[in-house]
């Protein structure tokens, strides 16, 4: 019978996932402790925690002499190694590289950014992200062996295939490299599985996940030097067939509006991005060069700047609503610095989605984000976690279900 | 340690799937030669084929005695019974329902209707519906013990929760019979998981399953009496956080246009459905009542007919363009039957969705549904052959592997 090595991989994951667990809620115990508190034989359970071991994701701490009863030759004991990385969030933006690592509580352990050139290549942006994660090792003592997983958020559209890798690449020598290549760089660097998406939709992810209760259904735009978005659907976020998933900025919404820098007129970009909002200030006799100036008119209530943003958040909440419509969701999330600076944003395009939904269906709810736009290292790392153990967006109790139904 | 009575009916019901695909492919076999062409124990085959026999999926044929090399008892055949039924698709339309039956091959082994009227209550379209079921049997001399899935497509919004019941269902006995109770009713008929969705949903999936290749990410609009849709998004049908995704007939197209029965004003329906279409062709001076009408004027190129369809459709293609930006779906349909009698409606979508969507990006294909309207009972019937084996969108490679690697 055919033999299907992912359905390995994910087994042995799964069952290290759930000892680190164990030792992540009970603390020290010995071999014989986690095989019963995972309802795994000892002979499984001694190749998962060699493997463990043997990459630093957990210590022996001690033997259980001091704790035995009866006779015979002490235990180990083992526990957690507090500096191990088991998680690596990674987000390439166009002028700098942010790294943070979380440990198997999700805990954040390291982080760290550095700068590179606008639009240098790939390699060198490879390579300030391989010196930043040795400095974070040096910094903040920890250490890679016992990566569970890492995730990589890219600035616009992913050309490679979005989605995990498991390490090894099974895809042959990239010909010529490129951002699609970005995976393969970190699978080969850490030996762990990495997932890579556009950043933009990584954060729709966080946004979804990072709540006190998942949202399975989220829509997200982000107002920035551009508009972009992410969807969150069935609790998986989508790429679409082509890696273009989420690309609100250029649905048109006033189509004798202003030139788009896509060739067509009116898109949403052109009036909700925040260079649109600024000019359309400037234009209308406020003299804004800035998001603080633009901050400035908005604490004094300027119905300049108030007008404009109402405008450009009501044409926000149009498109917002139209893809509701198609999709949905249980809430809306807008983004980006501009929405902290100036709460119209998000008033006005709740009250425009709320006026075209469908009446008598419950209206999503409409909210500014929760992270901050660089934190989009969050966003990588929400896609490990949530690709963990490797199976992204199936139902908790089926993953669970299979596993354990294969050790009854 | 916990067990989980899903994963075990999703294992039985594999192996049930694995044997009846056997026999359809080779014919009659000995239960030897299927515990080796399935690769699974004498013990295991041996309950699986007893329950098929039981529920008169199979049949005894003969025995072996003929082909039989070697001494021994010779050992029975099984094969396929042609006149089980293993699959059911129900279309509950306002004024009729549908009902056709597969076989284990998938074809049609029965199909038929029966009217009601308008508006009656769900209690007495159940009851139209298993006389209908009872007559098709003696018909067609079709039985149903062997029942693998039944799909139900209703129209308007579903208010029970979307997806696949096995039975029995664990839901508390309904507070008053709705809608919401299809799904119980016949999972206690039949003893079989039942898939209820909305039915031009559920059309939007086959449009997606039932091509050559199936499609992952898909757009369906349908013009009819009103305007409706339906999203597959990664070779999965969404129905959104509260049932209510593809509502793309409430999307607003002109905000200052006639007002809509949602209580909006220029709603896509307001001029895209067909009673719109009529409307505003009569207003224009062009008499037509009927799609009979509308058919005859756009045959002879009634300019006027002609320019009414193009508005509407430009209407309909930059609501579809606004939605295929966000999901990036490889594929766009529209359906309804006037999409057959009036070609320039494709056209004049596929023409905006192209000029619409971001240049450079590869323009998902537009065409008309390969369905017809009436065809209803086919989507319920993809809809149970696209969640057999109760694993609705999961990765074939996923479902195989994991159920094969049990039985390593």
């Amino acid at each position: 019978m055919q033999t299907y090595p992912g359905v390995q991989a994910l087994v042995r994951r799964t069952h290290e996932e759930r000892v680190l667990q164990v030792l992540r809620e009970q603390g020290a115990l010995s071999r014989n402790q986690i095989a019963r508190a995972v309802g795994l034989s000892r002979t499984t359970l001694s190749e998962i925690t060699g493997s463990l071991l043997q990459r630093g994701a957990i210590v022996v701490t001690d033997t259980d002499a001091a704790h035995r009863e009866g006779s015979g030759r002490p235990a180990e004991r083992l526990a957690l190694d507090p500096a191990s990385g088991q998680f690596m969030g990674v987000d390439f933006g166009h002028r700098r590289v942010h790294v943070i690592v979380a440990d198997a509580s999700h805990e954040i352990v390291a982080s760290g950014s550095d700068r590179y050139d606008d639009h240098v290549d790939w390699p060198t942006r490879l390579d300030v992200a391989f010196r930043l994660v040795e400095r974070l090792s040096d910094e903040y003592g920890v250490h890679y062996g016992a990566l569970q997983g890492v995730g990589i958020g890219i600035p616009g559209p992913y050309s490679g295939k979005p989605g995990v890798r498991d390490y090894p690449s099974h895809r042959a020598a990239a010909d010529g490299f490129h951002e699609a290549s970005v995976d393969e760089a970190f699978c080969e660097r850490f030996g762990a599985p990495v997932v890579v998406d556009n950043n933009t939709r990584l954060a729709a992810l966080a946004e979804a996940i990072f709540g006190a209760k998942a949202i399975e259904h989220l829509l997200y735009v982000r107002l920035s030097d551009g508009v972009g978005g992410g969807l969150v659907v069935g609790g998986r976020l989508v790429s679409g067939s082509a890696g273009l998933a989420g690309e609100l900025g250029h649905v048109t919404v006033r189509a004798d509006g202003d030139p788009c820098r896509c060739g067509k007129n009116g898109c949403l970009e052109t009036i909700a991005s925040v260079p649109a909002i600024l000019a359309a200030c400037r234009a209308a006799g406020l003299p804004v060069e800035s998001l603080d100036d633009l901050a400035a008119a908005v604490a004094r209530s300027h119905p300049v700047a108030d007008r404009i943003l109402r405008d450009a958040s009501a044409a926000v909440g149009r498109v917002l609503a139209a893809v509701a419509m198609a999709l949905n969701p249980a809430e809306i999330v807008i983004g980006g610095e501009i929405t902290r600076l100036a709460p119209v944003i998000v008033q006005q395009a709740a009250a425009t989605v709320a006026y075209e939904l469908f009446p008598g269906a419950a209206s999503p709810g409409v909210r500014a984000a929760h992270l901050a736009d660089d934190d989009g290292a969050l966003g990588a790392l929400a896609a490990v976690f949530h690709s963990s153990p490797l199976l992204a967006g199936y139902p908790e109790t089926q993953i669970r279900g299979v596993v354990d139904g294969r050790h009854q």
